[in-house]
């Protein structure tokens, strides 16, 4: 039984780690296996497919990552002041990692939603998913700061809150063309302007 | 000679139509062959690589968008109102492909800068320098923008033009996970928060 479950989890694992820098349609079940160490034949034992695989592989990124999210908007400080601490996150982790593989891999979740969104259905929803709580998330500390005074009430929308995210989700993208975590050293300087604030 | 030239098109042409829905990492030169309408031999006649011929069909996408920009840009308008015109037809755009191929295909140059920056080092510095450039045509406007009283003079400057061109791609990218051309309609008024304007 351990053995098993282990199995399936160094699946996830391994996938996470080859698709983050080496995206979705070049990636075989082979390599994935090899690096999992997992035989081919328990794969299709764990998952029908290789989307049923990054479904799970983009579920495991985002549980990681909205704990980091909810934690750092639940802390005890102006509702702006979390946000900028959420955003300015965003800088660190990419020089974070550009320490440990060379590169800027960006995220994820925005690589595969360019990369194959009118593809993979059920890639595609769950990225969906996971973006609108991310807006939602936004919207919901964007409504404390309005109600705080610190930014005008009619920024404190999902349209607001998705432009956040998208001006998020754009500048880790010349990011990583660049393979220079410091564009995103312009994010909260660049929301600000967005909010009015 | 015709009929040589006439391939290599075919070849460009087909690589652009299969990669702006597909990706690149899934694409076969087999495949790109049979759309041509090419046999596999005279792919290597003509490119040396997967990634060379790319480079090519990223040239030819960028020559056309760049020529609809600097027209856009050229006309005879106070610049904040070709700004708006430019950033106007992104919605459009996708609109009319949506038309054509039932699905919201992004930006070719957003699709693959995500997908694969990490990896093609030819096809990353060609992208490279067209979001470059398409930040330097933005700046070239916001400073007129600026000169005219229509944006404060801070906001004429780079920094301002990516957080433009960022706002632009993360916009397309949650408009392509949503297969919904309308995410764009929102473009042009978050632009304007961004500008101060």
């Amino acid at each position: 039984m351990g053995r098993t479950s282990t199995a399936r989890e160094r699946l996830v694992d391994a996938t996470g780690e080859l698709m983050r820098s080496r995206g979705y349609g070049s990636l075989g079940v082979a390599e994935i296996c090899a690096r999992a160490d997992v035989k081919k034949g328990s794969f299709y034992y764990f998952f029908e497919s290789k989307q049923a695989l990054t479904v799970e592989v983009v579920d495991a990124y985002w549980r990681e990552e909205r704990a980091t999210w909810t934690a750092e908007l639940a802390a005890s400080a102006p509702a702006l002041e979390r946000l900028r601490s959420l955003l300015e996150l965003a800088p660190v982790v990419q020089r974070r990692g550009k320490e440990v593989t060379g590169t800027v891999d960006g995220c994820l979740l925005g690589n595969l939603a360019l990369e194959l969104s009118t593809q993979e259905p059920d890639v595609r929803d769950r990225l969906d998913g996971i973006f609108d709580e991310q807006i939602e998330l936004i919207a919901g500390v964007l409504a404390e700061a309005a109600a705080e005074g610190a930014i005008p009430a009619d920024r404190a929308d999902l349209a607001a809150a998705r432009a956040v995210v998208a001006q998020l989700e754009g500048l880790v993208l010349l990011a990583k063309l660049k393979n220079d975590p410091a564009v995103l050293d312009a994010l909260w300087p660049q929301v600000r302007m967005l909010l009015g604030a």
